[in-house]
């Protein structure tokens, strides 16, 4: 962090955070900030990101991948997302800057604590390759579906996820590119899930599926 | 649905969508509808909800109970994944209306899917126990966590989900209330998930275990 700023009422409410802040205006604050109602508390702080060869060489099992994002909401949603579900990092390739004000606000902090990623898709493809990730790509019309990939181990493996956009999805020849195409099941008459929705299913069933298997896996242990 | 409105270019695009339509200017549809950028389709409907009592009598295996939501894009959201996650319908207990604009565009469509029931807690928890549901709050500090549940068979009961709001999660008082109180892991460093990405990793793990169970399951057929 570079230089933090609060409001009078923000510094009274958290001291410790700000002992160290200069005392601003609330107009002040409002117009350093984006929103239409700060909270009264705005850091200056350096943007990081990391190489895909440094996150390649720490061995990660569970990577996010993002084709060309373009809701930032949703970008910080699944930055979030990732961080809780036990990612190594968030890969970013093209699309909107991760350190737009709604992707952070929306990542409620996981955008400092994740290794972030920004590289073209055949570079992230060649290294997963490489490093022996499977390569898997949501898409709402896959054959296999989530459920299948976690009954025949797929999901157990160390996995980079690809996800495009809400209203678009994976363009075709990134799908075919991948291992495998997969879909979350739609049980009911939605004709999809939101992408930050499908991105919390799918990473979760890998860190299910990963974490099983790594402790032995209730199934082994005959539980 | 009561009335469709269309501007001359949305009737163009979706000729099939509009052949009963009211044609109106660009500017009277913007006047009609609540966005900045309106897709020039505007349709008046009726608004339906269902009855506890009836929802209940069809011997629900899936149901979303939101506690005070006060997020209608969340609400919206989660409306979807449980549509899509085949729940068999939203209760909700308080809150915002799941008629707002914002939660009607947020759900997708599933707003018209789902039956919605309007009811208090009390009634829910009563008609749940009554009708055999086992009742699990999410609740981020929870002892139990969703593999636990999924190992040890709770997940394929018949379950009514609580979610309470994304900044505060449930009352106390309401998580004493249920059989279970659940969180899903947190495997990084994110202090949460987003309220509609929780939903959507708990809804859909109880979908995985009630039907992987309902058809026997991976598991039991020893693949």
């Amino acid at each position: 962090m570079i230089d933090l700023f609060a409001t009078p009422d923000a510094a009274a409410r958290c001291p410790d955070l700000t002992a160290t802040a200069s005392i601003v205006s609330p107009r002040d604050a409002k117009a350093l900030s984006e929103t239409v109602t700060p909270q009264g508390l705005v850091a200056v702080c350096a943007v990081r990101t990391t190489s895909l060869r440094e996150v390649l060489a720490g061995r990660p099992r569970l990577l996010t991948v993002l084709v060309e994002p373009n809701d930032p909401g949703n970008l910080g949603t699944i930055l979030r997302t990732s961080d809780a579900a036990g990612a190594d990092a968030v890969v970013m390739c093209g699309g909107v800057d991760p350190f737009n004000g709604k992707a952070v606000r929306a990542s409620a902090g996981s955008v400092f604590h994740l290794p972030l990623v920004e590289c073209t898709l055949d570079e992230l493809l060649d290294g997963a390759r490489a490093t022996g990730l499977t390569v898997l790509a949501a898409a709402g019309g896959a054959a296999a579906d989530l459920d299948d990939l976690a009954d025949d181990g797929t999901l157990a493996a160390p996995t980079a996820w690809l996800f495009g956009t809400e209203a678009h999805g994976l363009p075709a020849d990134t799908v075919a590119a991948a291992d495998r195409a997969v879909r979350v099941p739609l049980h009911g008459r939605a004709e999809s899930l939101n992408l930050a929705a499908a991105a919390a299913v799918c990473l979760y069933a890998s860190a299910r599926s990963q974490r099983r298997t790594a402790s032995g896996g209730a199934a082994a242990r005959g539980d």
